[in-house]
Order: C-alpha cells, then structure tokens, then sequence
C-alpha cells in the first residue's frame, strides 16, 4: 500500500469511486494506492453487454482512470490536472468476471514529469497496462497517452 | 432515414438506448438509423468529468456504439453477432455539448461481410469515425475493429 494511512487511502479510494456520474455508475473500486502505483478493478455487475461479457467500454475505463488516480498521487493537483489525449484498446479474451489493473509511474517518470509541469506548465506521459481477470489472465491490452497541464 | 417504418425506428432506437445498463446509463440516443447507417447522440448531461467536459468513456462509447448498430442493420442478428476487437481514439478539443457520430458501411461492404459470415462463419469490419458537436467541430477520431461471429 505504501505510504499512507489507512483513512487516507479510503478517502482516496471513495473520491476515485465517486468522482462522476459516469465513473461512479460504472461501480469501479481503488484496492491499491501510493505514490506511482494504482490498482483498480471494474466488477462484472451492472457493466454485462447483450453477449453476457463485460462490456469494451467498462474495460475502456478501467483502463482509462489510471492515468487520473496517479496524476493525483505524485502531483500537485491544486495547479495541475490531467487529461487523455488518446487511447487504444486491444481485446484479447471476453471478460466474464471482474476486471483488473495495475497502472505505476516509476520514480523517474515522476521526476520528468514534475519538471516539466514545473518549467513549462504541461507535462506529457503514457501509459501502457493489461487488464487481467481474477487469475491473471490478459483481457486487455491498452496504451494511453495523457497530459499534465495547469488550471 | 431510408427503408423503415417511424415505428420501426421507434423500437430500434429504444433498443439502442437500452440495450445494457451501462449505454443506458449513457443517455446515448440514436438519431438516424437505415441500412448501413447509423447517428448517434452522446448526451453532455450526466456525462461530465472531473474537469467539467464530456468525459473520454462517453465519447469511447459514442464510438463503439454504431459497430453493433450498423451491424444490426445489414446482418441477421439471430445467426451472427458483433464485437469490437480493438478501438483508437485520439481526442481533438474538449466536449463542451452534446457529441455526435455517423457511421456508414457502404453497399460493398454489407456484400462482403455478408459473404463472410455465410462462407466462414466470421467476419471483420473497420470503422473510421469522427465525433463532432452540434457545429460540426472534430472532437475525436477513431478506428475500431470488429468481428461478426455466429452464435
């Protein structure tokens, strides 16, 4: 879980759950959360498509909201917010369980990007993750490009 | 519209719209729907980020939507159904209103496709998008990837 404090973690965990309408209506949930690393899963429940799988736009924001819920553990989101540019999705296997995803920035991507968001208030970073089922199976492969930029 | 019923339009257009709690939840609606073409709506409504714009799943959404649509409309949907290999998208400028897509396959499509899914039992089809609001300004692009498939 890594530095920080169990009431922090479930603040952070329900402000991720309940950010908007569309994210909260998905049922999305935050299991991990520190400096560089997120780990969300998007239930089965609510989100099955008229084939009786997970619909491609559940798996999409789970893939999606990573990019936010880590922005916001490394930066300094008073003065800057983030936003995706672009997005590509490959599906490998129909999800018929609930869905998963590990998003990190290493120490290095964050010393870049902070000083780029410092010295010229914008800052550009990507990321590529897998979405797996409850055994680790890859149902998603996706890559995401997103930018930093000041209020 | 082209070759249906106001009636008939009526129930597909409530189909869309409901067709799984998650597009319902959307607030999508279809506009125009005939052989090979499909206009949706992507409601700002209900669909706002953390930033105040439509946020990028319900443009995801608007996107893949019209794959099943249009599929629906050329296809014999108790023998074969549709579903979206992978998906791009690259956003242009913020969704500040209601977003919009038209999505065709041409005549020469449907012949191939259907071909297809009568010799093999499969096939695929790509659709190049582009979103726009009510003024016609690009908000997205996209490439989606599907595949017909028998039941």
């Amino acid at each position: 879980m890594s530095d920080i404090t169990p009431e922090d973690f479930e603040k952070i965990r329900n402000g991720t759950r309940t950010s908007f309408r569309f994210v909260e209506n998905t049922g999305i949930d935050l299991l991990e959360y520190g400096r560089g690393l997120a780990r969300l899963m998007m239930p089965l429940e609510g989100n099955i498509n008229h084939v009786g799988m997970m619909y491609a736009g559940a798996l999409f924001t789970l893939a999606e909201i990573p990019g936010g819920t880590l922005f916001g553990s490394a930066f300094d989101t008073k003065r800057f917010y983030p936003i995706v540019g672009e997005l590509s999705i490959r599906y490998k296997k129909p999800a018929m369980g609930d869905a998963f995803v590990t998003a990190r920035l290493s120490d290095d991507e964050i010393e870049q990007i902070t000083a780029d968001l410092e010295e010229k208030g914008r800052a550009k970073y990507v990321l590529d993750l897998e979405i797996t089922d409850a055994d680790g199976d890859v149902l998603a492969t996706t890559s995401g490009t997103y930018f930093g930029l000041s209020f």
